[in-house]
């Protein structure tokens, strides 16, 4: 079976990454590029890393050039898939990269994306509890965010197994990617080369309200999150330092039973051998997801560390994974482990 | 008044970075440098960017060598400062950049470093409760770790002000100068440009303790500190994300309060304008610490995050400063609060 | 068919990277894995990034470690290459991606290499004129040296048609992955980042006399070549700018033409449009080549500047292309043009 | 004597690193900042690293905010400065940042800019023959390009000793900021970190002109230049790879004793020990400039390599030395040989 998909929003770092990952999909053929701004330029002008694509020519996010596809990928600024997602019809699976889908309250979405809710559709990160079930035969998925892709990933054995109180803290540190081509003054490389800096402090992130509904889910109560994430010199890759307080009897080999337990039959998720931390390096231009935990006895924290490539795990290939579930193809499918370093 | 300063351990990254703030001080004349394995060679073909004193040649660490100086400053490797300082005598201003005299407590040093504790020397943070009293006319300075000298400066107002409850987690990315330049694999340039990776997670660093005794002192209290350093892929600057549970009461305008009263008339520290968080850049090649603070009203979390030149203020300015102060020299000669930026 | 491969020095980054490359080979069964210093240690230990081999342990360099595979690959210090050759028998394919057999002359190697040259091997450059009949079934391989791989291909249309003068001048940048994961000062990343700076200048650099021996047999007569690489701070890849002075009759579009057509029907070749010149960052990861020539009116120069991967199309895509051609397999098996980028 | 110097175009990279410097001479009081877009913000919105300068405001750029100084620095796009200039009277010091002034030939400035010729004022580059004394009381000064500053100071010397033949190849490398801060989707954090790619090739670039102009007054006949620019994945720093045909009777002795010779007296260019090679990093942050030269024998070329710090003596310490010059103040003060490194 080969599947005909369409990239709506094919000029930017997302669409981007989701061609280049497409590209090694044996089930899928590439079909109608669109993009609004850039339509009309061939995609080597704007993505040149695609050499077997650059002759290809985009077109205008419409309804008419996205009909005929077996899937339609949308990764389009926030507030415009529900629209384009109708007029596409119940019979095409639209995986949503953007954030119009994921949050279940409409409370938390109107307050943090300041627009009308347009809706929940599945929840595209399958190594959730219960997120396969969910997502398997489904025509819509909404992908993660990146950062509650690496957060919830850390974090949800130890609140699913009760092993930590109900408050986490989180410092993450992303590649620029995260933030988009579109071209900002402090995104430029004089900036951010040999600069880390933080924004969205004190609980105004847009993930966090994500993050708080993937582990209270976890927990079956709710949690409460400190989300910091910071800007790091690197175009890829997000590390997330993840800690919350131990429940009494939690110990260093508790917590690593529990996490070998939760990902011992996850395709792209592994625990590192004891004593290996994480580098987002070992998982760049990857799906794979590297965690290690430990417990700090002094602080009588547990902690979390998980690396990423926001790009892939985080958006496209988090997107063929759920993709790959959606049409009962294997999980893995046209998605590799193996990081490109050094 | 011109005071005669000799640098022990020249060629390394905390000695040559002091040699850079000594050039652009009015009040000292750089006298002997000395080295181990690189003693006969020319400073300029170790540390290039010194161009005044390409010509200097290196001699070895000998109390000889050391002789006829007003101020020794030591950047050598930990356990060996004790026995240096001693053959100097009580006369002399010795400045160690090392660990070996910055804890108070002997087991907290034996159980961290794995040797005998060499005693505690006035701790050269001048900004910290008490620390210029100390310091003034003193022979002996123990210049702080880098994250400590972070940390301590975001997070002793609150404690001192009772704004937070005794746990504080610590989450903080450093450049890889702080890991010397003794060449190592995983400090390659290939290995850490574009990678994040933690290390010494769950309690092993040795900067751990130096900041417990620091915010305990604060808040009179003993605290407990969850510490993540991470590896930044940029050469310089520590920007380090703390925060802790905010008492009952405590508010952003509290915090703030505290915060404007505490570093008011501090030359170094600049608390920056509400909404403006600090970067790593902004502070590059400066003794400045740039800060700033907010309350997170969903986690009920106090947030405050530093950034400094790990190489500056983080070793050798600082070291420069507590100089000044031990000399009766204005705290400020010879160190700049401008940032190399862009 | 499959082919079994072993890997002599899979804990360096040339070994790594076929290891990677070797990982998405459909033809390909993984085998032996050596090491030097490393043996004993699991694969993950050293390259975290390489997923699926992760619990692979290296085993020492020995002919019985090697023996029992059709290819094996030899990542290995200069001068070692030919006494495992014989030990493996004419039969099995030996692909050397060190220096050993790249040169035809000997008095170049003692002079480059001071060391007796061992032979000539059929060189892994398939695109250059002749070399994929003399790779056809061969049982030994040369692999290229990354720079001459990035200027031969810049510049031997331009030898071959007679477009230019016999002294090319050529400046090529390259990440630091070019220089190897054995651990010297001036490679840390505290000293690459933020840093350009030149090596090997005036003519001393191993990899010269291969570009003339290149060069000189696609122009018919000896050329010569002014070289100086640069070190960049990147991880990987290599920008050549080579330009030599134009012959009479040259003009932008003759040069164009020549290009066009020497490229045309190479799959890993890609000449851009008109105006859009190659970027490391777009064949990040790939064995792509990208080319842009232009005439220079003022200077009447011919600029022809290419980028690669140097690891990928500079080393491991480079040997697993011959690999292909001397197995009989489809050229571009296994191997990808799509750049991980941004 | 302390000088009133303004700064027309404060927030952009020209203007701040002017303050940068600005803020260490001892001789000039900082007087009005200007700007256009961001004209009434306070500088520490725009300029977080010019922490003594935080709360300064901007005031829009018109004769009347730039009355009243002794000094009057302009960093304004090409093709403003000569009707400031003007309204600013023959009495002030006026040091223009960008192009207007710096070519002889209105053909050339015609060509290359598209707009008329303004002028030609007293060229800011104190090192070149005769440079010093037309700079000597002057009241305009036309601070040269970054590019042919770096270019110049390699190359003049060869060309004045007549070494070398009269068809110069230079390939430079740039760090971002030589880009300025208008944001562009190619000089995104995203897109140069990891790597390098050529702009401006064949002869484009407009500062291949002024480089001609430059080399050829040196030269005392018309020099051609091959020019090709590169950005480098870096905030600052050029290195610049010159050479030329040796003239008959070249070696490395005779160039190296013309080198010598040159700069024995000047007090911002180090010709570096015979075999250490200029590195960006070391004149990071300083109006150092780290020459060093050899003669090819194979190729029969002269190789001069320069590194300076483009914002520096590539522009802005560069300004200040002019201006130092100018006034008739000593040339070193308030400038710095020393570079922030690692």
């Amino acid at each position: 079976m080969t599947v005909r998909a369409a990239v709506a929003g094919a000029s930017g770092y997302a669409g981007g990454e989701l061609l280049r990952v497409l590209l090694g999909h044996p089930g899928v053929e590439i079909g109608t590029l669109t993009a609004n701004s850039n339509a009309g330029q061939p995609l080597g002008a704007l993505q040149p890393h695609l050499t077997p694509l650059a002759e290809r020519v985009l077109e205008p996010t419409t309804a008419e050039t996205l009909a005929g596809h077996d899937v339609v990928f949308l990764a389009l600024p926030h507030g415009q898939s529900a629209a384009v997602a109708e007029q596409l019809g119940p019979d095409v699976l639209v995986v949503d990269m953007g954030a119009d889908f994921r949050l279940q309250d409409a409370a938390d979405w109107e307050r943090f994306y300041g627009s009308p809710h347009a809706g929940t559709w599945p929840y595209g990160l399958p190594e959730l509890p219960g997120a396969r079930a969910a997502l398997a035969g489904t025509k819509r998925v909404a992908v993660p965010g990146c950062y509650p892709t690496a957060v919830s990933l850390a974090l949800f054995p130890a609140y699913a197994a009760g092993l930590v109180e109900d408050e986490a803290v989180i410092v993450a540190a992303s590649g620029t990617s995260g933030a988009g081509k579109a071209p900002k003054p402090h995104l430029l490389g004089s900036e951010v080369m040999g600069s880390m800096s933080p924004y969205g402090v004190g609980g105004g992130h847009r993930h966090t309200p994500e993050m708080i509904q993937n582990l209270s889910a976890a927990a079956g109560r709710r949690v409460t999150v400190s989300f910091t994430p910071t800007l790091a010199p690197m175009a890829r890759g997000i590390l997330a330092t993840c800690s919350a307080k131990a429940r009494p009897g939690t110990t260093a080999e508790s917590v690593r039973a529990v996490y070998e337990k939760a990902f011992a039959d996850e395709p792209f998720v592994r625990l590192l051998p004891e004593g290996q931390w994480p580098a987002t390096a070992s998982v760049y231009g990857s799906n794979a997801v590297h965690v290690q935990v430990t417990h700090d006895p002094a602080a009588d924290r547990v902690i979390v560390i998980s690396a990423i490539d926001n790009l892939v795990k985080g958006t496209a290939g988090g997107a063929v994974q759920s993709m790959n579930i959606a049409l009962g193809l294997p999980e893995e499918l046209g998605l590799s482990t193996i990081g490109v370093a050094p």
